[in-house]
C-alpha cells in the first residue's frame, strides 16, 4: 500500500485512451491536430487568451518558464524549500544560463510579501550584486499548503510593482484548485502570474505537463528554449492528447478531488501529529522510528522526511480501503 | 500517402502493449523494474558491458552524450549537414555550455578521415583557438548513407589516436544495422565509439530514445546532466518499457527492415534521379516542380528538399501498396 | 627589428603620463573622475551621444558588446577569418551563453551584403535552426583591408532591415579612420553600427580598450556583464586615464598614421608579392621559406602566416630606419 | 582623509617603476620575459612548485580558479558573506557555467568545519540535488578576521576527505600573512589549498592579481578559461612586472604591515565599539549616525556598513598622522 509519491501512480484511463487515439499518422513535432488545440483548451479553462506548450517534466516546464522571466545575471526569489531549489539538480541555473535562486524562509514552504520584501531589500541596487528579476511560488506548496487567490494576488502585486516576473510552479495546481475552491483564473493571471507550469503527471498523467503563458508574448521564446533543450518531441501528439483528455473531461479535477479526499481522511486520523495543515494531497506526520516501523510492518510504504517525521502522499487512484486501514493504523499508534 | 517523415508515423504494437503493461504502481524516476533492466538489455545487444539511459528525444540523447565528451571550451568535429548542426536549435552549445561545432564537408553528409584530419589540422594548438575534443558521425547519415564497420573503425582510430571522443548519432541506427548487415558491436564500440544515441522513435517507438555509453564511466555524469536538463521523467518506466519491448522481440530490426525495403522499392523506380545512394530509409530524388506537383496530385505527401530535389522517407508501417503506387508514379513521370 | 605584432609594442608617452597622473586616491571601480569623463569624450569624438566603458582586452569588448545584441539561442553572422571566430578561444560563445557564429566567406576577411544575405538565406525560419540575430564586421579587417563609410552603411542597412544588430570590431579602428579619411561617425553609427570595440592597445595603449554603445540603452546591461565577467577593475581610473590621454591629444590618430605610413613604405617595396591591398598596418607577403629565412638572417622578426606567405605588422613606434632597411631587403630578394 | 576602501589607494612606487621598465618591445600575451618568471617567483615564495597566472581582478582570479574545481552541475560551499556570493555579480555562476554557491553561516564571515559539515550533510547524495564539489574560504575574511594555519588545515582536511576542492580567496592574503605570522606555505598548500587568488591591487598594486595553483595540473585549463573570458591581455608583461616587483622586494609584506598597523592604531581607539576582532586592515565599528556625522565633519571618509555600524579600511599608504587624528576623534566621541 503505497503512500510515498504521486509520481509513482499509474496513468488514468482517459490518458491511455488518448494515447491510443493519437496513435496514427499526423504531422511531426507540435504541428499535429492535438497540439494545435492546446492554446484554445487552456484559454477556455483560464477564461483568457493564453498560450500552452506541452513538455514532459515539471522541471522543464518550470525552468523554461523561468528563463523567459529572468536573464542570466538575475535572481529568482523563491522559498528555501521550493522544488526548483531542492529537487531540480540546478536546472534553473542551467536553463537561465546562470541565474541565481535567492532563498526566502517561511513556514510550510510558503512565501509572504513581508519575507519576499525583506529578502529583496537586502540587495543593494548596484552592479556588484545580483538583482532579483522574478518571484516563484508553488501552489500547492512542497508541504501541501495552498495559496488562496488573495494571497497570490498580494504577491503578484508586489512583483508587478517592483518589476519582477511572477512564476507559479503548479505541479499540484489541480489539488490547490480543488482545495481552495478558487477558479483557475483567480489563482493565476488575475493574481498577476505571468507563467506557470501546470502539472498533470502527479495527477494521473503519463508523461505530459503543460507550460502556460499568461503573458502570451513570452511563448515564442519558450518554443525556442524547448527545442534547444531537446524537449520538442517528434511525436508530440501523444503529449497533447494526454493534456486534452484530462482537461476536456474534467479528469484533472476528479483526480485531484480523489487524492485530496484521501489526504483528508488521513489528516483526520493524524490530528495533532500533523506538522503542517493538510490542504492538498501531502501529509507530514510526526512519528517515532518505532511507530514508522510498525506502520511499515503492516504493509504501508512511505518516505522518512526528517528525524521524527514521515511524509504521506495520496494519489488519484488511491485505494480508499487502504486509506482507511492506514488511518486506523495511525490512530492505533 | 505519407512519405515526408518517419517522425510522423505511429508507434508499433509492441510499444503500445508495453505502455499498458507498465501502467501500474512502481518506483518513480528510473528506479522501476523496467529502467533497471536497460543496462542488461543493451549490454546483451552490444555483447559488452554498456550503460543505457532513456530520454525522450534524439536531441537530448545526442547532446547529453556530447556534453560528457567535450568541455565548454572545446569543439566537436561534425559534418556540415549533421543533425546536431542543422536541426537541434543550438542544443549542443546549450548542453556543453558553449562548445563549438567545427564543420567538415563531404558528400552524403558522410565524414572521411581525410576531411576530419584536414579540419583538425587547421587549428593551431594554442590558447587562442578552440581545440577539437570530439568527433561526431551519424549512421545512417542525414542523406541516408551508411558507414560500414570498417569506415567507422577508421574514424574511431583517428579519434583515439588524437585524443578525441567519438560520438555516434544513431537516430536511424536500426536502418544502418539492417542495411550493412553488420553487428551492432562492430558499428560502435569495436570501432571506437564512446557514446551513441540509439533511435527508436523514428523506428516505431512512441517517445523513448536510448543513450548508450560504451565508456561506461561517463554514464554517471550523464545521469546528472539528464536530470539537470529536466529529462528525468517521473514515470520513466513508460520509456524503459518501450525500449525493452522493441529490443526483446527484435521489433527494432523488423521495423527497420520494413522501412528499408520500402525505400529500396522506391529507389529502383527512381534510378538515375537519385542524388545519393539509398542505403537506409531516405531518398533524395531529382524532380522538377511540375513533376513534384504531379505526384502530389496523386495523393503523395513529401518534403521539397532543395530546388529540383524532393525527399522521400519511408517508415516501419509503410503501406507497401502505396509504395508500389508511388514507384509506378515516379517511373511514369 | 620587430614586425610580428602591434600587440608587442610599447605604450606611448601620453599613456604613461596619464598613469602617473591617475596614481592618486580616487573612488574605486568606475566612479572616479576619469571614468566619469568617458561618455563625454567619446560623444564628442563621434558627434552624438554615446556611452563608453573601459575594458582591458578587445576580446572582452567584442564579446560583451555581442552579448547585448544576441541571445544565447541566436547566431552572429561574421567572416570566417574574423578575430571573434579564430582568436578568441570561443569567448563569444561564453559571453552570449551559447550563441553561434555563422561563418561567411569573402576575400580579405571582408563581408559583402551579398555574402551575408546568402548565409542568412540558408537558414530556415523555424524553431529547429539557430536564427541570426546580429552581424559583426572588423574594420580594418584581419587582413588589413578597410570598409569605407558607404560599404559599412550598406551592411548596416541590411542589418537594420532584417532585424539584426550590427557590431564593429574596431581593434584597428584608428588605422581604418586614418586610411579611409572618413569621420568616425560615418564609419559607425551613421552607418548603422550599434556597438563597437574601439582598440587602443594595438595603437600605443598599455592595457585599456573602449566599448562604445551608439544604442545607448544597451550600456546598462553591458555594465552588468562587465562586472559579472570580472572585468570591472577596482582601480579603473588607470584605464580611463589611458583612453582620455589618447583621445584628447589625438594621439590615437598620430599613432595610427605612423603605423600606416610604415606599412605603405613596405607595401611599395613588396609590390606584386602582396596578397591583399594594404589599407592599414598589416601586410601579407608571398615569400618562399628561403626568402623568409634570408630576411630573418638580417634581423627582421615576423610571423609565418601560411605556406609561402608571411605577415608583417607595423606599429605606432616603428623605427622608420628599420622599415627602410626591411623595404630594401624585400626589394633585394 | 580616506578610510573607505583599500581599492581606492594609489599604486606603490615599486609598481610604477616596474611598469616603466616593462615599457619596451617584448612578446605579446604571456610569452614575455616577466610572465615567464612568475611560476618561479611564486614557487620560491611558497616553497613548492606552483603555477601562477596574472589576471586583472580578484573576481576573475577567484572564478577561474573555482571553475577548475567545480563542474557546472556542482556546488561550492562558502560563507554567506563571502565576496564571491555578495560582490561578484554572479561571476561564479558565469565562470562555472551554472554552479551554485551553497551558503554557510558563522561569525565574522569565517567558516568552521562544523558549519561546513552541517551544510554538506543537508544534501542528499542523489541526482535531484546539486552536490558540493568545493569549499571556498577568504583569508583575511570580509570582516577582517584571519584563519590560522591550523584552522585552514582543519578545513583542508575536511575538504580532502570528502572529495571537495579547496579554494582560497586571498584578496587580503598579505594582511593575513603579516597578521598571523604564518608562512605562506602553511596558510595554503600545506593546509590543503588547491588554488588561490592572491591579491595585489588592494595592497598597492595597480591592476594585477595572481591566480596560484598548488595543484599544478589545473593550470592548463585555467589558461584556456582566462583567454576565453577575455582576460589574456595582449601586453601582459605590464601585469607580470607588477607582481614581480611586489614580490621581489617584499613590498607586498611591507605594504600589508603598514595597513595592518594603521588598523591596529584605530582598533585601540575603538575598543569596545568593535564588532569583530581586528586581525587585518578592516574595522567594523559601532557608531550612531550622529557620531558618524561628527567624524565626517572632521574630514574622515568611510562607508556606512549597517545601521549603527561603520566600516574603516586602512591602506598601504595610509597617512599615519591622519590615522592618529581619526583615533583621537573616535576616542573623543
Amino acid at each position: 500500500m503505497r503512500f510515498f509519491s504521486d509520481n509513482a501512480a499509474a496513468a488514468c484511463p482517459a490518458v491511455l485512451d488518448a494515447l491510443a487515439e493519437a496513435n496514427r499518422l499526423d504531422t511531426a513535432y507540435d504541428g499535429d491536430q492535438w497540439s494545435r488545440r492546446l492554446d484554445g483548451a487552456f484559454s477556455d479553462l483560464f477564461e483568457t487568451e493564453v498560450r500552452a506548450l506541452w513538455v514532459t517534466t515539471g522541471t522543464a516546464a518550470n525552468c523554461i518558464g523561468l528563463a523567459t522571466l529572468c536573464p542570466p545575471y538575475g535572481a529568482i526569489l523563491c522559498h528555501r524549500d521550493a522544488h526548483i531549489e531542492n529537487d531540480e539538480a540546478g536546472a534553473p541555473g542551467f536553463y537561465t544560463n546562470g541565474a541565481k535562486l535567492m532563498l526566502v524562509d517561511g513556514p510550510g514552504a510558503k512565501l509572504t510579501v513581508d519575507a519576499v520584501a525583506e529578502a529583496r531589500g537586502r540587495v543593494r541596487a548596484d552592479v556588484h550584486q545580483v538583482q532579483p528579476k522574478a518571484v516563484s511560488i508553488t501552489n500547492a506548496t512542497e508541504y501541501g499548503l495552498t495559496y488562496s487567490a488573495d494571497e497570490t494576488a498580494t504577491l503578484g502585486e508586489f512583483a508587478r510593482s517592483h518589476g519582477l516576473g511572477f512564476h507559479l510552479d503548479g505541479a499540484r495546481f489541480a489539488n490547490a484548485v480543488v482545495s481552495t475552491g478558487a477558479k483557475p483564473a483567480d489563482l493565476t493571471w488575475r493574481a498577476g502570474v505571468d507563467v506557470m507550469s501546470f502539472g498533470f503527471v502527479k495527477n494521473g498523467g503519463l508523461n505530459a505537463e503543460a507550460l502556460v503563458f499568461f503573458r502570451t508574448e513570452l511563448a515564442d521564446e519558450a518554443l525556442v528554449l524547448r527545442k534547444r533543450a531537446g524537449h520538442l518531441l517528434s511525436k508530440g501528439r501523444y503529449l497533447a492528447a494526454q493534456l486534452l483528455a484530462m482537461l476536456e473531461n474534467d479528469a484533472w479535477l476528479d483526480n485531484a478531488r480523489a487524492a485530496n479526499a484521501a489526504a483528508q481522511a488521513l489528516a483526520a486520523a493524524a490530528g495533532p501529529r500533523l506538522v503542517h495543515p493538510v490542504q492538498a494531497n501531502e501529509l507530514f506526520v510526526r512519528m517515532t522510528p518505532a511507530e514508522a516501523a510498525k506502520l511499515r510492518a503492516q504493509g504501508f510504504d512511505f518516505y522518512d522526511w526528517a528525524p521524527g517525521e514521515i511524509r504521506l502522499v495520496t494519489s488519484w487512484d488511491q485505494d480508499m480501503e487502504a486509506v482507511g486501514r492506514l488511518a486506523a493504523a495511525i490512530e492505533a499508534l
